[in-house]
């Protein structure tokens, strides 16, 4: 917030961006990109079209701006998880590829696919999340990335949570991602030198 | 094709079936399910919408039989494949999803999120789709599923193809998946034991 308080004006403006940011996450996840209009969101965040467009002009601008927000509070919270717990570390990180947030994401990285005007904007969205993601596995895992293999272990790790995500966006997924995560946990620890 | 020779109609009929199948997938890589209807699909095929109406009475008939036709092509050249290279392996099952039958699915995929029709199919699909690649992937790699930790640690490794074939969607994400591969191939020849 900075050293200068914030007016109710400024306030009840970043409330509204928060309730906006907020339901365009849950839109994309829940009815996916085609059906993820500014309208549908401003309607569901209670707020009226005009101002959901002074906060947002395009619709690539409210979408983007809600995964990024999501993203970032996401590691707000990781950066809280104690590292000391591998497992729970591995758990955590595989976590955040299996709630909205993860499906909210691809809805949008799917579009962005045959779509030019998201393309760039989710390009380098992904490129921001995925690097920050990275920093934050290594941290919390308490490994030396430039130790070799490290760096390439830990990816791979990721581009598995990403996949185990992938697999429980239509069924629930979650018995045999346990299994799985127990296993790679094992493998992991073999792989990587203990914090 | 059975003891039966087929009669030039029933050719004919496979053929134009055929060039159907590869026109959808083709389609749904390149444009996405929001632009993948059967009028478009039979138009670059070359068949007239009724004859595709015949061989696919819904879109979704048309498009799930497509991811499935490929699917199973897939499966067919990978069977050619000599067992001995592990790497080879490793890297022919990774390329399973990074190219545009991974990208086709994916589009289908995702669209069944939010569209009932099409769910149930969609994960039928996926399942038979996943046992069949799992099988392949423990006869190709040459391990014993009933050894500890043998089947998690392929599907887990699966999974990594997965969520490769994701980072892979917007951006040419070869150079990074090379190194990925390479170190993971030598964390599995830890992992299963050798053929």
């Amino acid at each position: 917030m900075g050293a200068v308080a914030a007016t109710p004006k400024q306030d009840r403006s970043r409330a509204t961006r928060r309730r906006l940011l907020e339901a365009a996450v849950a839109c994309l996840a829940e009815v996916g990109w085609a059906g993820s209009t500014v309208s549908v969101v401003a309607e569901r965040a209670g707020v009226s079209r005009g101002a959901a467009q002074h906060h947002f002009p395009t619709r690539e601008d409210l979408f983007t701006a809600a995964v990024e927000y999501v993203a970032e509070q996401r590691s707000t919270a990781l950066r809280g998880l104690p590292g000391r717990d591998r497992a729970a570390v591995v758990a955590a990180l595989v976590d955040l590829y299996t709630g909205p947030v993860f499906r909210a994401a691809l809805q949008l990285w799917v579009a962005a696919a045959h779509e030019p005007q998201l393309h760039a904007r989710v390009v380098e969205l992904e490129a921001r999340v995925g690097r920050e993601t990275h920093r934050m596995a290594i941290r919390l895992l308490a490994v030396d990335e430039s130790a070799p293999g490290v760096r390439e272990t830990v990816q791979g790790f990721l581009d598995m949570a990403r996949g185990l995500g992938l697999a429980n966006l239509l069924t629930d997924d979650r018995a045999r991602r346990e299994r799985v995560v127990h296993q790679w946990t094992t493998l992991l620890e073999t792989a990587l030198p203990g914090p």
